[in-house]
């Protein structure tokens, strides 16, 4: 399987089946058709299917899908067979609720490393982890051989240039969580979580259509 | 204008475009071209004169277009003239961080009313809220007649029956936490944050591109 050929949209999905197939794990199943997991992540058979295709055969029948086999499968494909360390920047409300948030290390995404600029915060404790001086992230990162991922909670303002210093210390994947578009090059993976976006998709909805009757 | 017409990609790049508005606004430009705001939101000049055009002309000259002008067009486009209410059903990590949240009322969206089944977090004060017994759920929202818009922040294997009471009461926008698909009729407008869909497409990225030198 040569996984650079897998679309993006593609990877999304999957990763919404392995939230099915966890959940149908722990529900005792053992078998799952194309058919029911579409329906369970909102997908159509034949999207399931498809995106399947890409592992090439592998043991599916009448019967459906194997399910112990299928988490493997896509666990691997996903790169979830190891855990990932991240570093988060930024430990206010939104931080410190990630710092909170059991849901993360139960997916194996362990946040490894907290920093923020603001005093009251620094040398706060979080279970495991101590929150540091901003000053001290590009060398923290860089010399951790094992940090890819970064979760940027700061203002909007402090964001491009947190951005750089991660970039600098070769995080290669960014979740950004301040309201401003991030400048980095090319090779970095940017995702974005913009709440105030998705609200503003509803009042204009709630505007234009639903306050009609 | 029929914002009937306008794509819902429109409408959220129309939103991304605001928020750059805002801030310049707040720097004291009074002027901005096309090609400004696209660079400043992600968007390529074109794209920025297309969406803008669902408003119609109105001012755009060769010194670009007037922020405060802009501002208060997209703000009356995106419903953003008038404050919106919101129900939060879960008060844990992520629930509690989005009362702390100034952003939103900042924005012109205020949670009104949280609801939770937890007895430790019920009657707990965030600002002018009190956390409630999700219970009285549907009774409260069905009664306050401007809840539109609800923000779920529970456990997965009760986002789906909190949804239908939400539906039940009336609500039309549903901004999901919870890593299920919930299933609502087609008339409710439902978007999901799902953090470890986005932390599975980093790993993925790392897994098949990023470690390879």
């Amino acid at each position: 399987m040569d996984s650079k050929k897998i679309p993006k949209s593609a990877v999304t999905r999957i990763s919404l089946c392995l939230r099915e197939i966890n959940r149908l794990e722990k529900e005792g199943k053992d078998k799952v058709s194309s058919t029911e997991l579409g329906d369970l992540a909102g997908l159509t058979d034949v999207q399931v299917r498809k995106d399947f295709s890409y592992f090439g055969q592998f043991g599916r029948s009448g019967a459906g899908y194997d399910v112990v086999q299928l988490k493997k499968i896509i666990e691997r494909l996903l790169g979830k067979d190891k855990a990932w360390e991240i570093v988060l920047v930024g430990a206010g409300n939104i931080g410190s609720a990630l710092l909170r948030y059991p849901g993360f290390k139960n997916q194996g995404f362990i946040i490894k490393e907290v920093f923020d600029a603001d005093t009251k915060k620094i040398d706060k404790r979080y279970g495991d982890v101590t929150v540091k001086d901003v000053k001290g992230l590009e060398d923290a990162v860089k010399s951790s051989k094992n940090i890819k991922i970064a979760i940027i909670a700061v203002p909007a303002e402090s964001a491009q240039v947190v951005a750089e210093q991660l970039v600098r210390a070769d995080i290669k994947c960014i979740l950004n969580f301040a309201p401003v578009l991030l400048k980095v090059n090319g090779g970095v993976m940017v995702k974005n979580i913009d709440l105030s976006n998705e609200l503003e998709s509803f009042s204009f909805f709630l505007s234009s259509n639903g306050n009609e009757d």
